[in-house]
């Protein structure tokens, strides 16, 4: 069970998923305040209920907010279903991290990437914090929207994506190319590092090596930031491409 | 007095304004740990002192950290003083703030726009956090490298850059321009509003409002991101026509 404490994951999670949701919980004397939650689970048929501030108190010990919604743990894609997907996409957009930990930087992430509309995300299974309840909160609902793969070996992954059409771009500093001038316009997978760069294995899996140009003596970008920036780029390419 | 416990923070605040710092203090037993922040000091001649664990524990009662810098309280720029300064140089990227609360956000723009190289930054003085503990940490340093001003009437100061030669865009989901479609080459400043988007009075002093296109139902991007993107995108303009 999974408990979403922020308006817009609430709302997000009911319209995407309301399969998925057990009960939406509202504090007696904020319905006021949660108007807009109720409404969302009036139209779209989700169970709620108004308890009164103790029995909620009693019900949620670590409250973070006045409204709960408790809905099934998020659901990974399984990434043999992930790949097939994409793959008959026409031109997607996938990112790949290797090794993300901090929630808040996945958080961000994940509401850009709902923002930015990319296909999909892939993270290792170990290194990789997974789809936590303050994810959930940080993404803004973000999470419902993006499909999420989590694989075991990330470098054969990459591999198997680059047989079906996928060109692998790696981001890094150590990179020559500065973003603009790669060709983000076909199928691509955008692979992040994180604080200290791509690891070597993941690095010479990609077919190359590209990078934000960034001030020389004060480079590193937080990886959240790097991803928006990376796929700001291709959207801004696919859509100049369009219209020309 | 500020107080300063991350390692990239530290080492940047001593290198950027040794004059400022009072001193640096290191818990015994984690010199080893600590060591790249030690040479730094000992680089840049900025005293240090090694105290037992208690010492340190009674001295920084919220320690978040091994190492300690106490520095001066962080000084803005005069506003007349950084229209004056950053109107001087050839095609400035200057960005302002119309209210923003969460140090996490400004942060993470700090750190984007040391790394982005932008001349400055304006955010009015009552509708905004200040550059306090959390903001330094997560900027990793950037605070240092960018100037900040603070005024008092926000669309009155940009009113006077216009007239000094920038060009005002503001940058809301309402705005119809795509980012792209900017001419961000000359003397610009970027105007970025918070959550709700930028406010009237605001939205009407800007030359012209500027949007990056996102999916229609889930446009929200986070201000720290947005920013980071619109600053990328001038970025690249400036360089792909510096070799044009």
């Amino acid at each position: 069970m999974q408990l979403l404490w922020e308006k817009n994951s609430i709302i997000q999670s009911m319209e995407e998923h309301p399969d998925r949701i057990h009960r939406l919980w509202v504090e007696q004397g904020h319905e006021y305040l949660s108007n807009e939650v109720i409404q969302a689970a009036k139209r779209l048929g989700v169970p709620f209920r108004v308890i009164p501030r103790e029995a909620f108190a009693r019900k949620f010990k670590n409250s973070k907010s006045r409204v709960c919604l408790e809905r099934e743990e998020i659901t990974y894609t399984n990434p043999d279903v992930f790949l097939k997907t994409s793959s008959s996409r026409a031109n997607p957009v996938v990112c790949a991290f290797d090794g993300i930990f901090d929630p808040q930087n996945l958080g961000n992430i994940m509401r850009s990437a709902a923002c930015l509309e990319i296909d999909g995300i892939i993270m290792p299974k170990d290194r990789a914090c997974g789809i936590t309840e303050t994810v959930a909160t940080i993404s803004r609902g973000g999470i419902e929207r993006v499909a999420v793969a989590r694989v075991v070996n990330l470098a054969r992954y990459l591999g198997e994506m680059k047989k079906t059409g996928f060109f692998c771009y790696g981001l890094d500093e150590r990179g020559t190319v500065p973003l603009w001038d790669a060709d983000l316009t076909g199928p691509v997978c955008l692979v992040f590092g994180n604080e200290s760069g791509l690891r070597r294995l993941t690095r010479d899996t990609c077919d190359q090596v590209i990078t934000i140009p960034t001030s020389p003596t004060f480079s590193s970008l937080n990886v959240a930031t790097s991803f928006a920036i990376a796929v700001y780029e291709a959207r801004r390419q696919r859509l100049v491409k369009a219209v020309s």
